[in-house]
C-alpha cells in the first residue's frame, strides 16, 4: 500500500492535476519538465501493477487517444498487464434510460466493496460519439462510490464507433484486472448494438427493468431477454411492490419460454431497489451462485475463449470493411456501380465482383 | 409462339434430353457433334427472350457451375438480360416442412396460370448444400404445376452457402424474367438464415402456418413474423377448422404489437387450405392489393432499389472475408494467434491487427 501511495504521489506530481495550486516557482519548473517527460511504458506498467489509479487512468487515456505513439504505447502496457489479467468477474447491466442504472451501480458497488471486493464501473455508450455526452459522465449520481478507494469509475471513451468503443473498453478491462480490480461492471444503455457488444465482454448479464403496467414483454427487444441471466425489477418498493410482483410473474413465464441455456443456468428474476438497498444482496448471492456453477462446468473458461475468438474475428472483418469502403476511388466507384444497378445495366454481383477486382488492382 | 416452340426443339436436339430414343445413325452423330458445340451465350440469350424454356435451365445449369468458363458465359448471358428483367411480382414462401408449402404453390401456381400469368418456381434451401438433396427436388409434389407450359420449376441450387445459393438464385431470377415470367416464387424451409436471404430479393412475404393447441407464437422466430406481409393458416379444413380460427386471431393480434410498416402495409392472416384449393384467391387478392398500394407510394421501387444495395454490400463482404480467411498462411497464423490469446500472450486486438498485417505484405 505504501508503495501504492507513494507512485501514486508522484505520478500526481507529473499531472498535476492534484497539485492546483503550487505556487513554488521551482516546484512549476520541475512539473512542467516532469510533464514534457510522460512516464514510459514500463513505468506505467508498474504502478499499474500495484493498484496505482494515476497510472491506470492515464494508461486509459492512451488506449483512447487518436495519436499512433500512443498507441504503440497503449499496446505495450496492455501486453504487459495480460498476464495479470482476466481474474475477475465481469458483470455486464443494461437497462432504459431511467430505469435507475446509476444509482442500481452505487449500492451494489458499495455492496461489493464493502465485501473486500474492488470495483471498476466502466461503460459501452457509443451514443456519446454523438452528444459528445457519456452515461456515466455525470459521476454525481454514484457520489459514494466515486469517493470509495476501493472503487474506479471510468466514463465511455466518445468520438468513435461501437467497434471502436468496446475495443477500448475490453482493452481497460485487461488494465483494470491487472491494476486488481477483481469485479468490473460494464453498464450500457439500452439502445441499438451495444448490449451485444457488451454481452459478449461479460461472464454475467443482469438486466435492469421496472414494473410497468403489466405490458412488461410488449415491444421488448426479445433478444436482450434471451441474454439476460437475471431480471432484476428495480424501484421495487412503497407503491410500486404490487406492480413489482406481477411484473416479476410475467418475466418468470417469459423466461421459461427460451430453451435451456447452454450454461446450464436458469435465469433468475429479483426484486430490488437501490435506493432502499433492497434486493442487491440476492443479485451478489445469484452472481456468486452462477459463477460457482460455470466454473464447475467450464462454461466460465469456455465462454471467456469464445469471446476472445468473436472479437479477434469481428476486429478484423470490421476492418477489411473499412480499409475497403473507405478507400477513395471505391468511394466513388461504388456510387457508380450503383447508378448502373438502378438503371438495369449490371447486377449487385457483377457490380461486386469489379469493385472487388478494382481494390485488388490498386 | 412458333419462333419460340422451333427454338426450343432445336435446344432439346442439343441437348437430347427429350429425345432418348433416336435410332437413326446419322440422327445420333448430329446429335452428338451439336452436344460438343455448346450454344453460346448470344444463342442462350435470344432463346431466353423468347421464352425458350431449354435455354432458360442451360442458362441456369451455367448459374450453377463451378466452371470459371461456364460463369464468365452466365455472367454475359445475364448481363444481357437484365434489361429485359425486373417487371415481376417476386414473392417469398416460407413456413416449417410439413406445412404443405409444396400442395399451397402447386395450388397457388395453378390459380395464376388459370389467369394467364407465367410462373416461376425457385427455391432457396442451403441446406441441400449438406444432404444434397432440395426442397423442390421432389417435383412429383407439384405434379400439375410441372406439366403446366407456363410454369417453371427448378430446384434449389446446391454444393454452396447461403450466399452462394442466394447469390444464384438472384441472377435466375433476373433470367426468369427476361424469359417472361411475370410471377416469381421463391421457396425457403424455414431454417436459419435462409428466410432473411429470401425476404431481401423478393417483394411480398408470405408466412405459412398450421394451426396448433393454441400456443403457435411460442418458440416462433420473432423476426420471421416481422418479415411477413401475411400469413396464411394452412390446412384450415374439416375438424381442423376451429382451431385454425382460433389461431388466426392470436396471429391477428399478435402482428398488432409490432410497429406499423415503412410500406404502410397492415399485415394480415387468412386461413386456406391448399388441399381444398380454398383462400388461394384471397390470397392472390391481397398480393395485388400490397402491389398495387406499394407501387403508388413508391415502396415497392425503393424495396428493390435498397435489396440491390443490401446485396452489393453483402457480397463484397462476403468475399472480402472469403478472401482473408482461406488464404493459407491466415489459416495457419489465426490458429497461433488464438493459442497466444489463451495463454494470455496478446489481445483478439492485437492478434487482429497483426492478422491484418501479414496479409496485406502478402
Amino acid at each position: 500500500m505504501t508503495k501504492r501511495k507513494s507512485y501514486k504521489s508522484a505520478l500526481q506530481n507529473v499531472d498535476g492535476v492534484n497539485n492546483p495550486k503550487i505556487t513554488n516557482k521551482s516546484s512549476i519548473s520541475k512539473i512542467q519538465k516532469k510533464r514534457k517527460s510522460q512516464p514510459s511504458a514500463d513505468e506505467l506498467i508498474n504502478a499499474i501493477l500495484v493498484g496505482d489509479i494515476t497510472a491506470l487512468s492515464r494508461a486509459i487515456t492512451l488506449i483512447e487517444s487518436k495519436n499512433p505513439e500512443h498507441l504503440q504505447k497503449a499496446n505495450e502496457v496492455i501486453k504487459k498487464c495480460l498476464p495479470h489479467a482476466n481474474k475477475s468477474v465481469r458483470i455486464g447491466i443494461t437497462g432504459v434510460p431511467g430505469v435507475g442504472k446509476s444509482t442500481f451501480i452505487e449500492s451494489f458497488g458499495k455492496h461489493l466493496t464493502k465485501r473486500g471486493k474492488k470495483v471498476a464501473v466502466l461503460a459501452v455508450d457509443p451514443s456519446s460519439t454523438i452528444t459528445k455526452g457519456s452515461i456515466l459522465g455525470d459521476k454525481t449520481r454514484m457520489e459514494d462510490l466515486v469517493k470509495d478507494k476501493n472503487a474506479f469509475i471510468r466514463p465511455s471513451p466518445s468520438g468513435d464507433s461501437l467497434g471502436g468503443v468496446a475495443r477500448k473498453t475490453r482493452e481497460t478491462i485487461i488494465l483494470c484486472e491487472a491494476a486488481g480490480f477483481d469485479t468490473i461492471i460494464i453498464e450500457t444503455v439500452g439502445v441499438g448494438q451495444s448490449e451485444t457488444a457488451v454481452h459478449s465482454m461479460v461472464d454475467f448479464f443482469l438486466l435492469l427493468k421496472l414494473a410497468g403496467a403489466g405490458d412488461e414483454l410488449q415491444g421488448m427487444k426479445r433478444g436482450i431477454i434471451e441474454m439476460a441471466d437475471a431480471i432484476a425489477i428495480n424501484k421495487a418498493d412503497g407503491d410500486n411492490l404490487n406492480k413489482a410482483n406481477l411484473a416479476k410473474i410475467e418475466f418468470k413465464r417469459a423466461l421459461h419460454l427460451y430453451p435451456e441455456k447452454e450454461s446450464e443456468w436458469q435465469p433468475k428474476v429479483v426484486l430490488c431497489s437501490a435506493i432502499e438497498k433492497t434486493g442487491i444482496d440476492e443479485i451478489y448471492n445469484l452472481i456468486k451462485e452462477y459463477i460457482d456453477l460455470t466454473k464447475k462446468n467450464n462454461f466460465f473458461q469456455q465462454k471467456r475463449q469464445d469471446q476472445n475468438k468473436f472479437w479477434l474475428l469481428q476486429t478484423i472483418e470490421e476492418q477489411l470493411k473499412n480499409d475497403f469502403f473507405n478507400h477513395p476511388k471505391i468511394k466513388i466507384e461504388i456510387k457508380n456501380q450503383l447508378d448502373l444497378i438502378e438503371t438495369n445495366k449490371t447486377t449487385p454481383f457483377a457490380a461486386a465482383d469489379y469493385l472487388l477486382q478494382l481494390k485488388r488492382d490498386l
